[in-house]
């Protein structure tokens, strides 16, 4: 619960607001309990640092494979800063420390940082180096793990610093772990699919087709590993990847992990006893430096790398030998050839999925007026719904579960700090999905068990426009997400309202929640069919309340009148949104058309599982909530229909 | 005239129809009487090309300033392959040559060129280079003219030809020079907009302010120049530009053009008998590359350049003494700083285009059935009625005026072998704009005379509705163009129809017709209040028609329920669309409002402009083709009227 303090001991102006934020303009500066103390790990890091004479020291938020989510053991920004957002960059010198992260996580920050740490806005590379400029004297030099920074991000930093007389200096032992203590992983099994050796020709295609003639391929991020060989662990919270890396050869395969995990089943699977192109060699993940240094000494090889998931380690060794494109092979794959076998799947985990929604919907709506319930009670009750639901593998993310002022926090969870227990007087946003070995789910629901006021029904309703109008537009196949993405904000925009975060991503088949290439951001691909990704406008008012509706989608085909190679979406997530905050009279024709198809779709698949599971109450609140709308031209046939009769009563 | 020729003395399957482009693919070529002789300055060019050891050359379609209109004494890839369209880069080798271009040009490629020049459609740098490294031997150098380049052009060049043992050497004689004879430009002069000492000024502030510290500013586009000094020319066809280059230091003003042309009174204007910070240095355009040497030799300067619009002539010069942006910071301020000083000013410019545009379309209504009229004597007569405008300065572009099949090419213009009597069994449209001392113009308006079919009247029915849902969006100022243009194809795309050119370009102010950097391509700068731009989505059936609807519209603030910092566009533009064409069924009810909105202006704004010219029948005809359309709403709202009387009459 958010306790109110106001301070009002400084010299400057000071206006009591209740929030958790620490306040560090004042004489007297406050920090809420939320915040860390840095100062003994900071001192300890600026000793590490000066020992190998670094001015600036840039810590990011990412691992060796730089990947979205982390391990425990990688988060070292969170460690030196407090802050827990999952993206992020902190520079510290010998004077100042700072952090770099947007929109979504400004309130976050200024709750988890002490004021050792001044909070930057701009995210951008050349706002961090402008800094840098700024605080480190000519001829200093800025520090960075070469193992945390992909090859574009070295650049980047290099580009802005050059002719600044600052340079950038690769320190290949991590300075912040040298004042932290870490935790290890676990386990890896594996997973039945395409099989891997169809994927490997394929890749292999790609290589023998790309005119630059690559001897080889390097697989760095983490889930393309776990593609390849339809491998999954869990070394990484909510995303079943494993701790490897990957060198594809014409003529042989290397795959480094942790090998004290591998199986005797794993190794027959990977045919990892035998010598030939479709045999696996198993090598230790630390030796990846010196196998891949070994590979490049040889004449005549070069290396295909994607920039933005090879870290700078790896890249320095092989270079010059070396093909660049800001993205592998691999990654271009994930988007378009998984997923249409995902999509080639039914609808089974979304309907699953569905059920441990509703169940929680339904539950709230009884459960809240009495008062006893938080947000963290709501989101480990929905955990444990899906939990129970077939083939579950957990949830997918931590579950965003917020109430009023909190869901104003895009990327929110409770704490025992922050949570607010739940009431018929606010908002409550639920964002949760789950890992199945069927499919990966995600899907958000904002509902209100009181009165909305007006403000809140129709931003709700003009989020809701915008969901439909990217679900139900029909677009050529290979249209970018980011070219339309604006369709999620126009009915906002139309009256002053929009929200500061992308409006969807691509999402995985037991893969990362977050599946990269595909989405509507502008580094992501083209979109066709079979690709998955989540819809998602919303809107946030900051301090008052937050909402989100979030879908799931699978592009398809579409026939037109006039053209061919047209697609649309069809949505895959399966839960009706919160009637009492549709504005119909808002809404176009072709909107309530849209949205009462959606429900007829949900009765038509959701029913039967809800059947099957013995759900009886689930069963009725899902129909309930699923009632057709009454559509602007019912209502206008209704008139006609009304003065035909009357017009036939007259005329007698 | 198109002549019908069918060639089917080829051994291949051969299926005739009726177009006038060339056959290659045949033992026997069948050339269209279009397509230009090479075979000479082939055999020309290859003999320098041997002299100088290159073993391809790639000839652009620019000049040395990277002008989008080019002089015609810089038409070398037109010289060489008889294509003319805008864009395109062709590359010759010992025994191939080959034309890449966009799929707008693509039918008047294959009309113009002959069978010595392959034709490639995918126009990306990495395309031309990999048939290079098809063609060109390991070892082999590809040469260019640096002058041609951008720096950006150099090395995406570079970047694709990278690790392919085939290297770009920089020849600074242009070899198409060397078998080409050319033609010199003329006069000057000067045009009173903000003063010029106070961009230079500003444009010195924003070269303090950045943090490389540069020592001078580079202007090597022509129209930086001439939006710097607020002077004009008439080097380039349609653009007011002339020849120059500009190096702006902080406390000196080298001015580079060819100075037999400027006369005392510019002397003056320019300050340039003095010397000091606001004293322009006046020096011969071609000393540019040895004074900017010289000064780059002294100690300690560095200068700013724009990668995309500075030749690598330049560059490679001043090299490493660069700070290197992808635009300088006079383009960036184009589209809002004078565009500002512009829409301060009235519609009056639009509103006499309005006339000359309202002229042409009575005169075709009646002259047309006559059946002498033809796409050329139409483009004279809007010419001529533009220029008996006040203040007019000619046409803005080459008049596209085009019928039936001619219209599917995006950018056709009328000559000799192609042109076609104007039918009312065609649609026809004509894409024209004229240069005004108070501003520029663009304008496309489609018609028929006749009966268009069915399909005829959805297609631009629904471009229609393209125009007038990107023209009615309110949007937060500094949004990307290209993050909205997909509202002009959506309802193209709801039945499988599209276009393929983009939806829109800045326009200036007396200036380029094609203002960068405002538009709604990705390369373009997000939009704010007071910019200027085309708004064109269009529809085009190979060999039968071709619809653009075309209006110049100014970003302005608006208010909004919630929000501040709300923009939408208002359309300048000031000319009916053909009201047979319109299929109002098909409209939204905002969209019909929006239309009737904008002919309510339409008449507000050209009746008494067309009333103090004394064209009373143009006034008649406009006031015809304004009619406001009934609304949906209105005719709910009738049998509503309708529902209300007969109760009232059945209870009365």
């Amino acid at each position: 619960m958010c306790v109110c303090v106001c301070v009002c001991v400084c010299v400057c102006v000071c206006v009591c607001v209740c929030v958790c934020v620490r306040v560090c303009v004042c004489v007297s500066q406050y920090l809420p309990s939320t915040a860390l103390n840095t100062t003994l790990r900071l001192q300890d890091l600026r000793k590490e640092m000066l020992l190998r004479n670094v001015a600036a020291y840039i810590i990011p938020a990412t691992d060796a494979h730089l990947s979205e989510y982390i391990a425990p053991r990688d988060a070292r920004m969170a460690f030196m800063t407090g802050f827990t957002g999952s993206a992020g960059t902190a520079v510290v010198t010998q004077t100042k420390a700072a952090l770099w992260t947007d929109s979504r996580y400004w309130v976050q920050a200024e709750r988890q940082m002490d004021c050792h740490w001044e909070l930057e806005k701009d995210v951008s590379i050349s706002s961090v180096a402008q800094w840098l400029i700024s605080e480190v004297p000519p001829g200093g030099e800025v520090g960075f793990d070469p193992f945390l920074f992909s090859l574009k991000t070295q650049e980047d930093y290099r580009l802005n610093l050059d002719s600044s007389n600052r340079t950038l200096k690769s320190v290949p032992v991590n300075l912040v772990d040298q004042v932290w203590k870490q935790r290890p992983p676990v386990l890896l099994y594996n997973l039945t699919q395409r099989p891997w050796q169809m994927k490997v020709e394929h890749v292999r295609n790609q290589m023998r087709d790309n005119p630059y003639e690559p001897t080889a391929l390097l697989l760095s991020a983490l889930d393309e590993t776990a593609w390849l060989f339809n491998l999954r662990g869990n070394d990484i919270p909510y995303n079943p990847f494993f701790y490897s890396y990957t060198l594809l050869t014409k003529d042989a395969i290397w795959l480094f992990l942790h090998t004290d995990r591998v199986t005797e089943e794993l190794r027959v699977y990977l045919n990892a006893s035998c010598v030939g192109s479709l045999c696996v060699q198993l090598r230790s993940y630390d030796a990846v430096r010196d196998d891949l240094k070994a590979y490049v000494a040889e004449p005549g090889v070069k290396v295909w790398i994607g920039t933005e998931y090879t870290n700078y380690a790896l890249y320095e060794i092989i270079t010059p030998e070396v093909i660049r494109y800001s993205i592998s092979s691999c990654l271009l794959l994930f988007g378009v050839y998984v997923d249409t076998v995902a999509s080639l799947a039914s609808h089974w985990r979304d309907v699953r999925d569905a059920v441990a929604v509703i169940q929680l919907l339904m539950w709230l709506e009884k459960a809240v007026p009495e008062g006893k319930e938080t947000e963290l009670t709501a989101a480990q009750y929905v955990d444990k719904c899906r939990g129970k639901q077939k083939d579950s593998r957990g949830p997918s993310f931590e579950t965003i579960s917020a109430s009023g002022p909190n869901a104003a926090l895009a990327h929110y969870s409770p704490t025992e700090e922050t949570i607010r227990r739940l009431t018929v007087d606010e908002m409550y946003l639920v964002d949760s999905g789950g890992q199945y070995l069927d499919g990966t789910t995600d899907i958000t629901r904002t509902v209100h068990w009181g009165a909305p006021t007006a403000m809140q029904k129709e931003a709700f309703t003009r989020v809701l426009m915008g969901n439909i109008e990217i679900s139900r537009t029909v677009f050529p196949s290979g249209t970018r997400g980011v070219n339309m993405e604006m369709l999620g904000r126009r009915a906002l925009w139309e009256v002053g309202l929009n929200y500061g975060h992308g409006t969807g991503h691509g999402v995985g088949n037991y893969f990362g929640v977050h599946e990269w290439p595909v989405g509507f951001q502008s580094n992501n691909i083209p979109f066709r069919s079979g690709m998955f990704t989540s819809i998602e406008p919303g809107y946030y008012k900051e301090n008052d309340f937050g909402i989100r509706i979030e879908d799931v989608a699978v592009i398809v085909p579409v026939n037109t009148k006039y053209g061919h190679n047209y697609v649309t979406f069809d949505t895959v997530s399966l839960v009706p949104y919160d009637r009492k905050l549709i504005d119909t009279t808002l809404l176009s024709s072709e909107q309530l058309r849209w949205l009462n198809k959606y429900y007829e779709t949900i009765r038509r698949l959701v029913a039967p599982e809800l059947d099957s599971q013995g759900l009886k109450e689930e069963k009725d609140w899902m129909l309930k909530h699923t009632e057709p709308f009454v559509e602007a031209a019912s209502s206008a046939s209704v008139w006609v229909y009304l003065f035909d009769h009357l017009i036939g009563w007259v005329n007698g």
